[in-house]
C-alpha cells in the first residue's frame, strides 16, 4: 500500500518531486495539480492526471499528502493553511524570519482538521537548520558558521535582469575558502559580510548597452552586491546557455566548540552539501518528510511541524529495526 | 529546576560528562558512582559525592538520568539493563554487531520499570549514524561511505603494547586523502580496505627489543594492520608522552547519490568531526540525549530509545518557540 502523493505547482520544485517520488517505492503520485490550464501542461510520469487547483477537494480522500511547490513569497502563505484543511501537506517555506508566523497559522488549522503539516522542509532551512540544532545541543560553548555555495542565487540574478541594457544573467555566490579554512582550524573569526562570500556574475547585454554602466550598477546595488567583492562578466547568450544553464547550489554549516573543565579542547562539526541540482536535492528531502507527515498523521498526531519535531527514523522506509541493524 | 544526573563509571568518559553537565545550564551532577573505593577517587566538581555502585539504589528517587560511562565489552551489557530498572539511563554501547540484541534486553527491561533507556549514543554509533540515516532517506540510490581519522584508535594501540619487547604505542588510523576526493567528486568508488584508512603507529620498545621483529610482528597482524598500509616509527617514552597523550578522533560520513528523471544529477552529503577529545565530544553528545531522556520521560514515554527515535529538538535547552526563531 503506498503513500498517495499529490503535487501544487509544477515548476523546477514540483518535477523536482516527481522524480524522488519515483526513487521511492513505497510512493505514488497520484496527481499535479496546477493554476494553468491542465491541458497545457506535460509532465513526466505516465498515466498520472494534471488537474485544475480548483478540483483539489475532489481528491480529499485520495491522497494522504500534499506537497506544496510553490513560492515562499505568496504561494504558501496561503496554500499552506488552505490545504492544510484537507490534506497532510509539507511546504519548503523558506522565509526565515516569517517562519515563527506561518507556523503559528498553518498550526491552527492543521489542529482543527486532524491533518498533519511540516513546514520550510528543505536544505536551508531544513538540513541545514537540523545540523545547526544538533551541533548547539552538543556543544553549548561555540560558534556556528554558515556558508553557501558555490551556487546559483535566483535572486541575484533576477536583481542583475532587472538592470537596463541587461538581456540575461547568473550569478553565483561562492564561499571565501581562507574563511572556510579559518573557521576549520578552530580560530573562531569574526567574519563581515565581504569576508565570507564573493559573488560572480556572468552578464548579457542587450544590443548597445553600456557594459561599464552595467558593471557599476551591479557592482553598487544595495543589500545584493554593495557588501560583496563582486566580479562581473560579459559573455554572449550561447556561452550563457551552454556553460550556465544548471542550478547547483549547497554550502557548510560548522560549529566550532570547547570542551573541557577549562575549554581546553576544541572541536569542529562541519556538515556540507555538494548539489547538481538545488530543486532537486530540496525535492527529495521534502519527499522523506511526506514519507514522515505519512507516518505521523497514521499514529493520530495532528499540527504544524518543522524538522526539530520529528524523529530521524520517521523519514526512512526502513523499520526501526532494520535501521538498527544497517545504519546505527 | 535542573536535570539531576549520575555518573556511572569514571574513567575518561566519565570525566568528559562531568565536564559537559557544567556546560549545560539544566543539569545538576549529583553523584559519581564507581567500583573503586570512594575515597580514593577525587573527581573535579566541588561538593559532589563519590558514592559506591553498592549505594546506587539508595539514589531511585534523586536522580533523573544515570549516564552508563563503562566500555561496551562487558560494562554496558550488565550495567544498561541493570540500571534501567531504577533511573532514566544513557550509554554509549558501541559494539555495532550487538547493538539489536542489546537493545531488545534493555527495552523489556525500561518498558517494564517506566523508565526511558537511550543506548549506543556518541559519534559512532550517534551523530555519524543519524547522517547516515537522514542522507540515505534522503537520496535513496547513491553510496555510503565512513572515513574515521585522523585519531587514535584504543584497540589498535593495544594490540601493540601486548607486542612482546613494546613498552608503549599509539597507533593512529587516518583517511586516504585520494579516496576522499575521489568520493566528493561523486566518482562512487568501490574501496578495498587498504584504500580507505592508513595506520601510523608510534613505539616505545623496551631495553633491547628487536624493533625489525616488532615491525614485522605489527604490519602483519591479521585484522589489525595486515589488509592496511601501516607505518611503524620507534620513539621515546618522552617523546610519545609529549607528543602522543592527546585522544584526538574524527572521521567524516558521506552519502554521494543521484536525482533527476534519468539519474542526470549528483549530489555530495558530507557530515565531519575534527576532535581535540573524543571522550569529551562523545560525553557532550551523550549530556545532549541524557536531557532528551529526561523530556522523554516527563512526558511518559518508556523503553529502549536510540538517536533515530528521538525527535532532534528533545536535546536542547531551547524551546520549540526559540528554535524555531534562531535555528531554523
Amino acid at each position: 500500500m503506498s503513500i498517495r502523493i499529490g503535487i501544487l505547482g509544477y515548476g523546477n520544485l514540483g518535477r523536482g518531486v516527481e522524480c524522488a517520488i519515483r526513487q521511492n517505492e513505497d510512493m505514488e503520485l497520484c496527481a499535479v495539480f496546477t493554476r494553468r490550464a491542465p491541458e497545457t501542461l506535460t509532465i513526466q510520469t505516465p498515466d498520472v492526471p494534471v488537474c485544475n487547483v480548483n478540483d483539489i477537494p475532489d481528491w480529499k480522500d485520495k491522497i494522504d499528502v500534499m506537497i506544496l511547490c510553490g513560492g515562499s513569497a505568496t504561494d504558501l502563505p496561503e496554500q499552506t493553511k488552505k490545504y492544510a484543511e484537507l490534506f497532510n501537506v509539507v511546504d519548503s517555506f523558506d522565509t526565515h524570519a516569517n517562519i515563527p508566523e506561518h507556523f503559528s497559522n498553518v498550526d491552527a488549522v492543521a489542529k482543527a482538521a486532524g491533518t498533519v503539516a511540516i513546514i520550510s522542509v528543505g536544505w536551508d532551512p531544513g538540513m541545514f537548520s537540523l545540523n545547526r540544532m544538533y551541533a548547539n545541543a552538543i556543544l553549548p560553548d561555540g560558534n556556528d558558521y554558515t556558508f553557501w555555495g558555490k551556487g546559483v542565487s535566483q535572486g541575484h540574478s533576477d536583481a542583475i535582469r532587472r538592470i537596463d541594457g541587461v538581456k540575461d544573467a547568473k550569478q553565483y555566490t561562492i564561499p571565501v575558502e581562507a574563511a572556510l579554512t579559518s573557521v576549520r582550524n578552530g580560530e573562531n573569526p569574526k567574519l563581515s559580510t565581504r569576508e565570507k562570500h564573493t559573488r560572480e556574475c556572468f552578464v548579457v547585454l542587450e544590443e548597445g548597452a553600456d557594459a561599464a554602466r552595467v558593471e557599476s550598477e551591479i557592482k553598487n546595488m544595495p543589500n545584493y552586491f554593495a557588501d560583496y567583492d563582486t566580479t562581473v562578466h560579459f559573455i554572449s547568450e550561447e556561452e550563457l546557455k551552454k556553460n550556465h544553464s544548471g542550478i547547483p547550489h549547497g554550502g557548510f554549516v560548522l560549529r566550532s566548540g570547547k570542551t573541557g573543565w577549562n575549554g581546553e579542547n576544541s572541536h569542529i562539526i562541519e556538515y556540507s552539501l555538494k548539489l547538481d541540482s538545488n530543486p532537486e536535492f530540496t525535492a527529495s528531502v521534502i519527499a522523506a518528510y511526506a514519507r514522515a507527515a505519512y507516518k505521523l498523521s497514521k499514529e493520530g498526531q495532528k499540527g504544524c511541524k518543522t524538522v526539530f519535531d520529528i524523529a530521524p527514523a520517521y523519514l526512512s522506509n526502513k523499520t526501526p529495526e532494520e535501521l538498527r541493524a544497517t545504519l546505527l
